[in-house]
């Protein structure tokens, strides 16, 4: 495996892909939250919108579907004026490497700047960025179990608007963070931003190994987990993972590792929920605490399209 | 099963929400028409366009495929200058409504200003308009059996074109009756405008119950339908349906109430033929019908673009 | 089947339809190059970009996949500020003709004014051409074995940038002609461009009938073939083809038919290698090939936009 914190800058320390949140420095982070920030307009009024990324073209490359993540990799492309085209590319395991190659050889010869891929295996993003020419740039949109880097960013920007003194926060990740994407890339980018206090709280079959996510406290109790936290990350649960060895299902996870309202009581008074959706409500989240007054989750998505419009900047606006 | 007549006006009485044309009064219906009316140019100039909704997104929700309707609303849209959102969902029944209305939630938090909606069972268009933030606007693109309000807004729009007064003319709609939301949205609109000779003309199966469409004369023999009427509105029939009790299949079908030449010569002879299409060609209604000098379905398609655009600009333009 | 020729021009001879190379002049055919030409950019620079087509609407209408081809034109469409409709469309046979010309009727109603066709099966195409209004162009993107004219042209193109002296030329066509329509309108084109070597080289089971390429010299061993050609056009040989009678598969095809880095330098030191995509690396062509130093597979992507502008500048910009 290549040195991807190398290999994501340009000569001169810019962005050109965003692969991995892994080895960014805290000014890095802190300069795309910034960016992002500039983004973000209440509900209900004028979309930030500009043409920056005019004359620029953006290809979406999803080889498993998620409408959501699309659609706002989509809308802030569009809204710096670049013009997006979608492929969903349904490709055999044994083919795809070479398939991805030759296609965005061809996408890229089309004046393709950008490329957001997202795949459920491990590599391909690393893949194509290592074969792209140099001025094209690939944004990872969720990779494998390991790294889902937008949704870091915008967990940690949302985070920000309301509790921006990271290093007295207590962060609570909860739920299957053995395979989740989201629970490693918030992990890089609350500890470069100088979280200190990382709780992981999951079922001993949900925890990670002990290799991974150093220095985090674990607990296998949620009550225990959410004591005193100022933010409860909550992780969809797959429900084919449910009823496996030492996992309870349906109900009866909800019942020990549901966020209720009285659980969420646990934590300050003034903690804030997260879920990087979409939710299983009423498996791993009552939908009064989704719905409910501490919840940031809608947040979370609009600060999604303004994350995703600063990285398509940094890695695109020098250009032109 | 709330009041819609209310809930789809603001309170300034302007249009919000389009989820049925039932209870819109006439003066809007007519404001409505007038405003399409507008937006309508002849085949093969430059259609209108403006930037009105410069800065809006728009998201397509089908539930159902139309590729059709899909096209005309993504056109209006971006004719007046919006973003559009296209966004394909199967979903099964037991998850719809919350699926859906998370997936709203998400899309209303990237900015999306009007859901267009299409579903084959009832009410997901009214669910979703009583869950959306008070700047939002949902558009019916068709909901089961029971409305199409832009399909009877156009139908209005294409009769209106050649023979203005409504109070003066005698319609009948023949055909599926009683499955069809186009007949139920027809039925409202054209009440409304003062069309008070309306034929509902069917075979027995496919006559809607008595306490529907109150005040139509039924006619169970397409000739007797047919009759000096000014505008026939031809319905799809479901091939699925045909062979089913009570109902002859194919040819016979055609033989016993497709529309054809002769029939046609029983109406009077500036009638209009309307059809909301897709049509099945040698079974409702023969080609040579379909495409001859008193076929209008060509002009519903276009001014099908020309409502979208004016209901689309009536909800959404207000507001920037 | 009608004179194509004839068929596809307006009656001052400008370019209306884009149906097939066939009959085209040489003089129509280089001004559509010399302005597809204008439309080349190199890689990483600000595409090409007009307002040309602003308020034209083109949709693309595919009946079998093909990603590249349908993102290529959509991107034409777009970087000349047209609007742009996909519609991927599953038919049966039985219904294909009847259900394309009412969508085509419909699309066009809503003001379309060029629809971009690609349908595995021989005659839509024409039969759209033959049907729309008069002010509507269509464009083939591919129509079964028989033609796809604006990869004829880009194929033209890709040549004229390194050899643009078509009469001294040696061309060879390798592969699955007999099912290729690539084989076909580089055929037309080359032919009226002025190229009288054509050598077309394939096994027996993949050469055409002896009436069709006529005057071309045909070889059935590659080494012959490739001996001092000065272009190589490698054709996709599909693999359900493979094994069939008189054809070996896999890597036995390859043995004998693929083009390795040793055949190649058979031909001219400076021949060009060219490939249609998508390309079966380790079959038809050897990797080193196709990324080496002669090819030029990616400026045949990137000529593909240029053309595709040229085309559609040509056929709808005179209109506006």
């Amino acid at each position: 495996m290549p040195d991807l914190t190398t290999e994501q800058l340009r000569p001169d320390g810019s962005l050109r892909h965003l692969l991995t949140l892994e080895g960014l420095s805290r000014a890095q982070l802190e300069r795309l939250l910034e960016r992002a920030q500039g983004f973000v307009r209440p509900l209900g009024v004028r979309p930030a919108m500009s043409q920056t990324l005019n004359g620029t073209t953006v290809a979406n490359l999803f080889t498993e579907p998620s409408t959501r993540t699309r659609v706002s990799f989509e809308l802030a492309a569009k809204r710096l004026g670049a013009a997006v085209v979608n492929l969903e590319m349904q490709l055999s395991s044994r083919v795809k490497g070479e398939s991805m190659l030759d296609t965005v050889y061809t996408l890229q010869s089309m004046q393709v700047d950008a490329f957001v891929i997202r795949d459920a295996e491990a590599g391909v993003p690393q893949l194509v960025a290592a074969h792209v020419a140099p001025h094209v740039s690939v944004l990872s949109a969720g990779e494998a179990h390991l790294s889902h880097p937008t949704q870091g960013l915008l967990d940690a920007l949302t985070i920000r608007q309301s509790k921006p003194r990271f290093g007295e926060l207590t962060v609570a990740i909860v739920g299957d963070i053995r395979h989740s994407r989201v629970a490693r890339s918030d992990w890089h980018a609350l500890r470069t931003l100088g979280v200190t206090q990382l709780r992981l709280v999951a079922p001993p079959a949900l925890m990670p190994d002990a290799g991974e996510f150093a220095g985090g406290a674990r607990h296998t109790r949620l009550e225990d987990g959410l004591k005193n936290a100022d933010v409860i990350v909550m992780l969809r649960i797959q429900k084919e993972r449910m009823g496996e060895a030492d996992l309870p299902d349906g109900k009866q996870y909800f019942g020990a590792w549901g966020l209720t309202r009285e659980r969420l009581a646990l934590a300050r008074p003034d903690a804030i929920v997260m879920h990087p959706q979409p939710m299983n409500r009423g498996i791993e989240i009552a939908s009064e605490v989704a719905d409910g007054p501490q919840s940031v989750i809608r947040d979370q998505v609009r600060n999604g399209v303004a994350v995703r419009m600063a990285v398509l900047e940094e890695v695109l606006g020098g250009r032109r």
